[in-house]
């Protein structure tokens, strides 16, 4: 008998396939190889980007030339504009505000070859500095209420180039999967004044059957109403609502705990395309009373990484209903990726 | 300068990329062959699905037999199981439901290669008198609390046989997105007594560029906010929550405009693979005073019909954004669609 299950934290139901129980290897993973001629992310192509807004690179390395570790560069082709007033606009019931906001291509090494869970662990960490920074620095601009960090991995996950990056979108509203999941953590905290992801970690340790990893300072998990198979889910054990308030040594074993996830995605589903988005709390422009203002943010919410292997097709069911179809359960996909073998 | 826009009925943003402005012919349109041996759906293999469940055929051929119109019948594989007890359970933070619900395949005609917009608009009316008739049938059924009807078209849109069907899920809740539209148009209709879809109806109406065709009692359009390149909605003018109380001459006309909105969409995109969903009220079994019952339902909502070309891809960021970007403003997809000549 399937199972309907349903997320407290993102208000959505999943149908669960329990019979069915599809094994990885009953996944055709398409892997279509995207051609180009000169890869603008490689040593030496720098000018065929915009300069870029943030790097990692010795001291004596002259800007936008080869030598950085982890690059950050404009979009070329921008979703939203960082040029531009910041207009927002009735149009009899509907509401428009103007495309303000940025995208920016964080290239997470100059190895043309080498994929996130391939790079040493002290280079996943520049990755994640560079995500803080741009965080950090984005968040200066007052137009912006929210900055979206996304890694699109492979072309049938929406990469159009091959080149490892990951890539960010700041936007001059929260979008509407991160207000929801607000929205339930800031009910659960006006009930109980406690942390709803806290409540469902605890449960999730004391249940055990869907956690892949766990270390002193994180857990790596499926979600009980996983939407995708092996949809995985990296969340820290310190309540923090922010990932840029992470320092050091948080960074230094987040990289550890990101290189293991991902290299055990790649081994048991033999390198499948996915997207991973890092949640973490909107930015402080928000104006109190307004619906998108949060006042208990730093108690109520919880930063975290999602996963989802994109093997699955999304079809008219999915579209019209917000309902998933998952034909693995979370419980076999998490003793999967917990007992295979990874080599660092 | 691209643009967010609001939708107040699904309340979600999109991007409107209005500078970019993809044509039809800037967009890739793959169309996968699906590969089979023997078509099941075809006359002669009427054994190789479970018994039909609803048919239209003259009065002298037997059951399960060649000779038919419209034949529905169980899916074979379904996502949830007509058999069984509806059990509702708490697992601490979160719910359960048994996957109790029907998953049924609408074949909507005996000929493998025609599609729907092909075939003869009096037999696009039995297709949707048989969508009619099933909803009726298993709204009988007091587990169920909402039937979906949609339809995925070509490998790329979910489609596992070419032969032209439609599906039917279903389930002992009221999907995700239903709830949102059914929630924002109690609001709406709490505030102004009115039905926000009738009154976005006419505001299309009046703005007027959006608009791909219109009769006395139906109009198609582009929404402000499309989510998808070429998104288009079927919406009556008469205000009427329910699908399945359309009476005969309704469905008459019904056949005629969706055939002419499915032939525009085939000619301007070059027969794309999409998703068509018929939005619907709910079934009358949800409790007074629980969230999933609307007292007011016959008020505030509207049904309609909702298609989505699935020409770009899904990637991270609408995955964890919930906010899509659409590289096609609507004013210009509605141009296309109404200028473009077809013939019945």
């Amino acid at each position: 008998m399937p199972e309907l299950r349903y997320d407290p934290f993102r208000v959505r139901w999943t149908v669960i396939a329990t019979e069915r129980g599809r094994r990885p290897s009953d996944y055709i993973v398409k892997r279509e190889d995207i051609q180009m001629k000169a890869c603008p992310f490689c040593y030496g192509h720098e000018d065929k980007t915009p300069p870029e807004v943030f790097v990692i690179a010795p001291p004596e390395r002259k800007p936008n030339q080869e030598g950085w570790e982890v690059r950050v560069v404009p979009n070329k082709y921008p979703a939203l504009r960082i040029e531009g007033e910041l207009v927002r606009e009735g149009v009899g019931y509907f509401d428009k505000i103007s495309g303000i906001g940025a995208h920016e291509v964080i290239i997470e090494s100059p190895w043309h070859e080498k994929n996130l869970p391939d790079l040493p662990v002290e280079h996943i960490k520049k990755v994640l500095i560079a995500y803080k920074e741009r965080i950090l620095d984005l968040r200066k601009d007052n137009r912006f209420r929210y900055i979206l960090i996304f890694k699109n991995y492979g072309k049938e996950a929406g990469a159009s180039l091959s080149h490892p990056h990951s890539q960010l979108i700041a936007t001059p509203m929260i979008p509407t999967v991160v207000v929801t999941e607000l929205q339930a953590s800031r009910e659960h905290y006006k009930r109980k004044e406690r942390c709803l992801l806290c409540d469902i970690m605890r449960q999730e340790l004391a249940f055990g059957e869907r956690i892949v990893f766990e270390n002193d300072n994180y857990v790596v998990w499926e979600p009980f109403a996983s939407s995708f198979p092996f949809e995985t889910w990296l969340v820290p054990k310190k309540h923090l609502h922010d990932f840029a308030l992470l320092d050091d040594a948080e960074l230094d074993e987040l990289a550890l705990v990101l290189k293991d996830m991902l290299l055990r995605i790649k081994k048991v589903l033999n390198d499948p395309p996915y997207n991973m988005v890092l949640h973490t709390a909107p930015t402080p422009h928000a104006r109190p009373g307004r619906p998108d203002y949060w006042e208990t943010l730093e108690y109520d919410y919880h930063w975290h990484i999602e996963l989802i292997p994109r093997i699955t097709k999304i079809a008219g069911f999915e579209w019209g209903s917000g309902l998933y179809i998952n034909p693995t359960p979370p419980e076999e996909a998490a003793r999967y990726l917990k007992e295979v073998d990874i080599e660092f």
